[in-house]
């Protein structure tokens, strides 16, 4: 009798099960469709993908026919396009296949207004990827680079490499990202050699159907490295003839080539100031090479030399006297923030000083500064709040997406970066819920104005749902969009809230470090510069009393973030000392606040595990799984930052933490012996 | 300006602060007091040390006259003592230090009427130090023995030593406690040579004028191992001789020599079982050595054997076939439970069983299965949860303690035993509260009567407060009372609750390891013999049905713990297999009730942090701060049990945690990894 009862729980504990799926589909994981005839009025391998992307996706009227259509009429504009009942309107064939998965998408979304037009906010729109050439990837979480491999020496390209830039391609296409990086900013001047431009050149193959332009990273010295000249000084000669030669031999290998994206006189990083020159003599030199063929120089802003001077500043130092000064193919990538990727950053002060030079947004999807591939933070409302971000350059809604999508300036050309979280893991991004920072990139790329929660929806619905499953909007849509939504801000909070910044450990980035200090190296790569905590407060004061970085703001923003009264609490200790005491706006003083944000970070990243396991059986295992244990790894990890922070900062405000909060079950000693990444785990 | 005013933070931050104290003093922190006058009749040396601590400690009406009173009323009985105005009556010398002790208790903890007489409940009160002679101590967590060194060879006290056991023999007597077995029941034969008995001497010597009488523990083996004979069989005369001389030896070191106490074939340790003789052939004979000099022997009823027999039923099947054979200056030993010192059992039921055979109660002072010296939890209410439990022997009221202490027999003497927390660290016991332990054992053995809250509210008063003080009522005695009262209940919820037992991590038992299950060591050695989890349920069904433990407890008890429905939820795995859907009293079902308690384990502990860091400033910053720390672990360990048994239980129960209770934060295959003690640093 026992072993039949038993036999029976098993059996009952075992029929409740859903397919498994593994990540590796992201957001395109529909296959079953129903019958449609596609009519289109020309071929080309990028309308061929279409037709097969339609025929395979499409849930609309079975049998019912649809019309790829070709105009000229001004509404649709660049790779934009226009659905309209039974046709997809464009003026490319990128157009139609944007097109085509913007139709599939709202089938998908179950929306019912098929009618829908769009144009892109960027011309370019670019994955970054710092991937070295050994394999390994700088800032990467999710394995080895798809692109080049440890020992590699036949640069060949596989079938399952041809397979896997397949999906990569499509999974880009889909969200409209049209450009690629294959190469880390801090380049090895290797990728120039013929060996590496013909794997590109294989590469740029497979991508072009998907409409995938490829660009490199470019080493400065790379005339020194390979041309074997005596200099890479970009006044002399032959430094420009081997450029342009250079970039002869590329155009001749791939002819959409993109260009160049190049980090110069930045972190040991080679560039025109070795040799006396200028970011503009750097720059142009390159311009001038890749302007016959159509290419294009991303010059990086990211410059910050070993001076007394508040880091945050120099971009702007540096740059802002060149505005105008670049050839009309250079464009200027600047990184959101104007320190470096932080949880929470005002907007680069450059984005609304540079009026004649195009510039371009960086945004960083890797999460370098937010728990690597370990926690759940939805980028897309950090990218949102510095794209609305309004830098008052000509007035009030001179927003850094107005100032950066040519809606203030007429340009040739714009566009945008993301430095990429993909890897060689099966999933892609290391976390399911990182696929959603590559797709919500990819979605503001394309349309700047996108609200974060409509792209957290969409991306929750064809990630983890059936095509137009509505079952399942209280139970599981609704708590994980809401949790994505403030993920960014509770990560801010059990991280570095009001301002606080750079406080994390050396080197790897992921855990707390608020003590680092270290008199051999420059003390803007220690958290002690950042946060300045003694006994009378905490801070960095950039007042008009202090650094004086609020001047590279455009009134009244200067004034609102000079005044500790006015400046918005988010961005307090980024332009203030303050004292323990100062009252916040709720009441509490800096320190009482600084607890409870803290705390309320952990808590509510215990508040995402409770959501995220109540989900269970409402979508497949094994992604509930991996994203369940990424969830207790981040839920360990948050109380360690605050512990750390907390002890570390009440040994200055020498106050209690308030009684009614959990306390610390952590010693300060013990996390300060947390170096290594690999401590955490 | 900026300087001055740091100055002024600084001495501002450093004002307040109590005098630091690193715990050695325990419970006797008082010195300073007020003149008195203290009247003998006559002189010992125990009455010496009487008079001296009045003086120390005397905070009564200055100047007053205070004489000590030898009766011999029937009122006064054993070392009992009467405080009546200004006099210490007493029958015994020891009766008047005890007295002292009392009256100096009284006034600090400033009670008005200090009018109280008492009697001790057992005649007995022991310590026993499980110290080896290497300088190690089995299952110490206070740092190494205070009785015996590594290497140490001389065999000689160091000046340091006396005052060490003057220290220590002071704060036994203060509580009571009189007589102290050295060294471990695991025993070396070596402590019967001549060399140790010497040392064992020494150490009487200063041990006696507080009126601790030694103990030791003996080897079986004894006669093969130190005294060269082939045999140690107890009907062997030769053998019988060498313990009677021993005995004789020893008594001429030690006139007043307490007895031996043995663990005989049991865990491995030889027995008389080991010559095809019995627990009385063994007991007898050491019983006749001693017999004449006034020595008794403890003999453990720890005993089982690797059988298929329930282990918890073997102490009493083996020993209670003995009841009246045993010599008249034979005790056994009883631990509380039928097990082995879990956070929860049920009465040993051979405390209700042996008739006819004084029996003594064993209690574990040291936390081997209660999170060592890091956890905090007061043990007195497990222990008077044991004393006051009915056996039902002769109906109502036949508690333990009534069973053990005399109540209920006339018996030649009474003991009670508490196996010891201390070794050198200076704190005594490692943890502040283990301090509480060692004391609540001394006033339960000096009076079985006593509640542990008035134990708790005294130990508080005496180790935190100044003499007589009542301010920090609300603020310290109070919450940290109630704390030490929950504590208990806490482990066990956090540990093993619902009568879960020995679910603890192999050899060390200090973390869960629920999962321990080892073909090659016998089954009541591991983890899954005791909780039998499986898809219907868990726990161990000793019912009739069962392994019917239950039939060794007297009615009414044998049904109420025989019924599921009769049987109190505490001991419910205990004594049972429950469907983990079964319905609890509260109306949740057997999976569900568990969780809530493992997370209410978990939250109440960290509850007790912030109880215990609201104390800050209240008591000095060493103590303050060493508790504090230990609350971290504890608050660690907490969440480890909690994650480790619900995660691993939740395997067979094959439900989810309820959603609104916090989320694991470990994976279960990680915890299963700690294996080692060291692991959970």
């Amino acid at each position: 009798m026992k072993k039949i009862t038993l036999l029976l729980i098993i059996i009952t504990a075992t029929t409740h099960f859903l397919k498994a799926e593994d990540g590796h589909q992201l957001w395109l994981r529909h296959t079953a469709a129903k019958q449609v005839k596609v009519v289109s009025p020309r071929k080309s391998p990028v309308l061929t993908i279409a037709v097969q992307e339609i025929k395979n996706g499409w849930l609309g009227k079975d049998g019912a026919e649809l019309k790829f259509d070709f105009v000229k009429d001004g509404s649709v504009t660049d790779d934009g396009f226009r659905l309209e009942g039974n046709k997809i309107a464009a003026k490319t064939d990128l157009g139609i296949l944007y097109g085509s998965y913007e139709l599939l998408r709202r089938q998908y979304l179950g929306k019912s207004d098929q009618n829908y037009a769009s144009n892109p906010s960027y011309s370019r729109r670019i994955l970054n990827h710092w991937d070295n050439l050994d394999g390994s990837v700088e800032r990467g979480y999710a394995g080895a680079s798809i692109f080049w491999r440890q020992g590699d020496s036949s640069l060949q390209l596989s079938e399952a490499d041809i397979a896997l830039y397949k999906e990569y391609a499509r999974a880009n296409a889909s969200i409209g990202i049209n450009g690629t990086v294959l190469n880390n900013v801090n380049a090895s001047a290797k990728i120039l050699t013929i060996a590496y431009l013909q794997k590109v050149q294989a590469i740029a193959t497979v991508l072009r159907p998907y409409g995938l332009k490829v660009y490199l990273s470019v080493n400065f010295s790379s005339p020194v490295t390979v041309g074997k000249l005596k200099t890479a000084d970009p006044l002399v000669p032959a430094v420009r003839h081997w450029w342009a030669a250079k970039a002869k031999e590329i155009y001749s290998l791939i002819p959409d080539f993109g260009g160049f994206l190049v980090k110069a006189n930045s972190e040991g990083q080679p560039g025109p100031q070795n040799f006396g020159r200028t970011h503009v003599d750097g720059a142009n030199m390159m311009a001038d090479a890749l302007s016959p063929f159509g290419g294009i120089v991303m010059w990086r802003a990211f410059v910050y030399q070993p001076s007394n001077e508040d880091r945050t500043k120099q971009a702007y130092n540096e740059f802002l006297k060149f505005d105008g000064k670049f050839k009309k193919n250079v464009i200027i990538q600047i990184k959101n923030g104007p320190l470096d990727f932080q949880p929470r950053e005002p907007f680069s002060p450059l984005f609304g000083a540079m009026i004649k030079t195009p510039v371009m947004p960086e945004f960083q999807i890797t999460q370098e500064y937010l728990g690597w591939s370990n926690h759940l933070v939805f980028l897309s409302t950090l990218w949102e709040e510095c794209l609305q971000s309004d830098t008052y350059r000509n007035g009030k809604g001179s927003t850094v997406a107005a100032c950066t999508d040519g809606t203030m300036d007429k340009r040739t050309f714009s566009a945008i970066a993301g430095v990429s979280n993909i890897g060689l893991e099966r999933n892609w991004t290391g976390h399911i819920f990182a696929q959603a920072n590559w797709y919500a990139f990819g979605r503001l790329a394309w349309d700047n104005k996108l609200k974060s929660e409509d792209i957290a929806d969409e991306w929750i619905r064809q990630t983890f749902l059936s095509p137009t499953e509505k079952k399942m909007e209280r139970t599981f849509v609704k708590p994980i969009k809401e949790m994505m939504m403030q993920s960014r801000e509770v990560a801010v909070d059990y991280m570095m809230p009001l301002g606080l910044h750079h406080i994390f450990a050396e080197g790897h980035h992921y855990g707390p470090a608020p003590w680092f200090s270290n008199k051999a190296i420059r003390a803007d790569w220690t958290s002690v510069y950042y946060h300045n905590a003694d006994l009378l407060g905490v801070g960095f004061n950039r007042s008009s009393t202090g650094s004086n970085a609020v001047e590279q703001y455009h009134e009244p923003l200067r004034s609102t973030f000079n005044s500790l009264e006015s400046c918005p609490e988010e961005y307090l200790l980024w332009f203030h000392h303050v004292p323990w005491t100062y009252k916040l706006k709720n009441g509490n003083d800096l320190w009482t606040a600084l607890c409870y944000r803290y705390d309320s970070g952990l808590q509510r990243v215990r508040a995402f595990q409770r959501i995220w396991d109540s989900t269970k059986g409402l979508i497949d295992d094994e992604r509930f799984r991996s994203v369940q244990s990424k969830l207790k790894i981040q839920s360990r990890d948050a109380q360690v930052w605050k512990d750390a922070c907390l002890l570390y900062f009440q040994q200055f405000s020498k106050r209690e933490i308030p009684y009614d909060l959990e306390r610390p079950i952590y010693e300060l000693d013990t996390l300060k012996k947390l170096t290594k990444s690999k401590d955490y785990e």
